[in-house]
């Protein structure tokens, strides 16, 4: 069993993976830490990384940049790798945060659902394959009604993986109602639609003669990004130092 | 049986036609009418309607504009109704078919297809429904990288049938890109995907809180077209004088 | 603004229907009636019917068939319309439900979700249609995989009211892969999957000729049933006594 | 240019490649091979393989059986690569098309289509990735009501390159009506539906904790076979001797 101590236990987040975690084999918690100790766990709470004196092989940290400084000290000198999915660090806390990874193994990611960096990766084979035999890129995003961007910074994530396999030669194009024009083969549309309260949806088609090759991610909740970071934790547990991201997980 | 006419027999349309009644039994193609005779019919063509001497019960035009005058004398005369499926009529010609209805029954609608039809129709009832209890509406309509213009005509449709059961109230967006704001509960999004050889899909969503209701139409073939003009003829044989089109088709 | 007495306020339900609320301008939660008191709402919460003194145009019950009794004499001695969600009713406690509805306005129903509701009516029309047309129709369902039952209630009551419409004459098949032979056209094919944690997703498609028409419903937690039963109560507040359902609320 | 010699060329595929590769920038069909030259090409179409004078840099065949040994005759001498695509081989053709392949370069293979054979690819690094991390693996397919085996030849395929990537750990299950039980995590449920004319749909689902990722094909024709097969003929040109096939084109 693979020993986690969850900072940020008893957060939203750290409640959720602390639920996910009960009907997993291969890890458990052992330990939390959290500044606010008003839930009761099966496992036991700490203020402080400081005052956590439970051995374990790795840490998840869904806290927040604040607590930075404690989780690096905590990890460097008791060696236990980090999966860091807090958000919101100053540019001098990344500097420290790769710093520190020239000592034990950190892993930190933009979007840590395992679907999304599996798709990140296999849009790049497709689009090899594809692209040059003539076939269309669209991509179709889902939000609820209270997102402010749009497209999400998922859909571009994607576009961006799939142009970057194309020596980004690719143009995005967001409205198509202000021209009456044929599509232009180097582009790849991307369209927003915003309704109710889904959670995300993202959608890549491949349109080539009367064949359509779609791939589609579905989120139903953010537990998909608590997932994620279990999943991160099982493969950096026992990693040497160095900086690692979603893409080592996914390794196929 | 259903004794058809066939007017433009030997044109694309026509000729999916007779292959898509082959199958049909209620009804029967006895004969056609077109100026090309270099195919053979398993029912006799004539060059003009002035040499039919077939008895028959209505018939489906998919010839041209040139061939209306010859067509609605033919209706009046032997009192056959028409289902009307040409196009690039005149206002004058349109004037004609008007004139023409009040002696012989006529059919025209702008789509022919029987499912695009039925959802202009269902969609209204899902809207009166779902909108004033909250739930947002989108749009998202995909056609081959060929089409000139953007939103389709069809998903224009869809959303005016939509608005015209909630009192017109709803405006429709194109794209979200370009501004960083929530959405508004009286927007219609409708996104267009321009991909490959897709002939035509259309989707609607109602989307409120943690559901969705999704109305989906694909065509994969114009014979979509064919079969709304088969269905429109066995539904126009036998009656009266008046002008018809799909929705009185689509009745239940 | 439309009063509710929230019954059953402290449990899942009634908490997810307390978040629901405070979003909608139509109706507010002014009292709650929950034998549990722990959690601290912004509506008095009451033991017991016996003890609410709040007036209130309509009472949603999702607590348990144990509180029937209080529930009813309540709202016959009130006058106060009921939305009745809770289930594991007895026989007799069915014909008691039965016979306070006839002193007071009742709504009862299987399932609570608004877009399940409009989908079982929706489909009726449908099907009246494109049946007869020879369009075949098929059913596929998802849930997550501690479902024990396939295929799911809810794609049995959408294949009822089909069928229904079509005079009973389909068969529902489940499993192709032990005959070899052409399908029926006087079946629904039903297929369930079972994954992950999907709450519930139905897709009823209706094929013809180079034609799909499909209709969809994803639910993405239960708190469809929450929305739906707070869409009854603004539709049975001020109705006169009878037995009411969710049909009743989705009338175009 | 790759000069192709289109065998089978007046056939229904022959003359569907015709029309495919005239918008194709990197391919030019420079003659024919066909027995029926009753249909007029804009190359010169030869009654067999003997008569063919025209110099040419691949094959393509999508004649029948009995043409095979007039192909290999002369793809041995004029040291032109095949691409076959007939069927109806007898075990004794086929040990000749591999002895032919030491000779020349030839390619054949189970499924002509691009999107279906990068699937083939791209769902073993799904499932080596998510299959571990405990996602359940479910395949719908979708055909039209003619066809009489289920689940289709290409979702078995499908489900054993999924299976292949697992150490064949998995079972297939077509039917959950008849038990009453959880789904067992080491099992691919697959569902065939048949309705009107769909041509092939293939959808693969991987479901893990609030999460789906999607895996879809859908072939509008059967050009899916002839882009195929061209772009195999352009992968193939200048190839040494051996036997290739469609999974070879599709490298990444």
């Amino acid at each position: 069993m693979i020993r986690v101590l969850m900072s940020g236990c008893n957060g939203k987040m750290g409640q959720m993976i602390t639920g996910l975690v009960k009907e997993d084999e291969q890890v458990e918690i052992v330990a939390g830490i959290d500044t606010y100790t008003g839930i009761s766990n099966t496992y036991p709470v700490f203020k402080s990384f400081a005052d956590c004196d439970v051995e374990v092989d790795v840490v998840i940290d869904f806290s927040n940049a604040a607590a930075l400084e404690g989780l690096l000290a905590y990890c460097i000198s008791k060696q236990v790798p980090a999966v860091i999915c807090s958000t919101g660090y100053s540019e001098e806390q990344l500097q420290k945060i790769k710093e520190a990874s020239e000592k034990v193994a950190i892993l930190k990611s933009a979007n840590m659902s395992m679907g999304i960096n599996l798709l990140l990766k296999l849009l790049k084979d497709a689009a090899k394959v594809l692209a040059p035999a003539g076939y269309d890129i669209e991509l179709v995003e889902k939000h609820h009604n209270q997102k402010l961007d749009a497209p999400s910074g998922t859909a571009l994530a994607l576009a961006d993986s799939i142009n970057d396999a194309l020596n980004n030669e690719y143009n995005y194009v967001y409205d198509r109602s202000q021209v009456r024009q044929k599509r232009d083969s180097k582009e790849i549309g991307i369209s927003a639609v915003r309704a109710g309260t889904i959670v995300g949806e993202h959608e890549v088609i491949f349109a080539g003669t009367d064949e359509v090759i779609e791939f589609k991610h579905t989120a139903y909740s953010r537990s998909v990004f608590g997932k994620g970071a279990v999943e991160a934790a099982k493969y950096l547990a026992g990693k040497p130092a160095g900086m690692y991201d979603m893409s080592d997980v996914i390794a196929f």
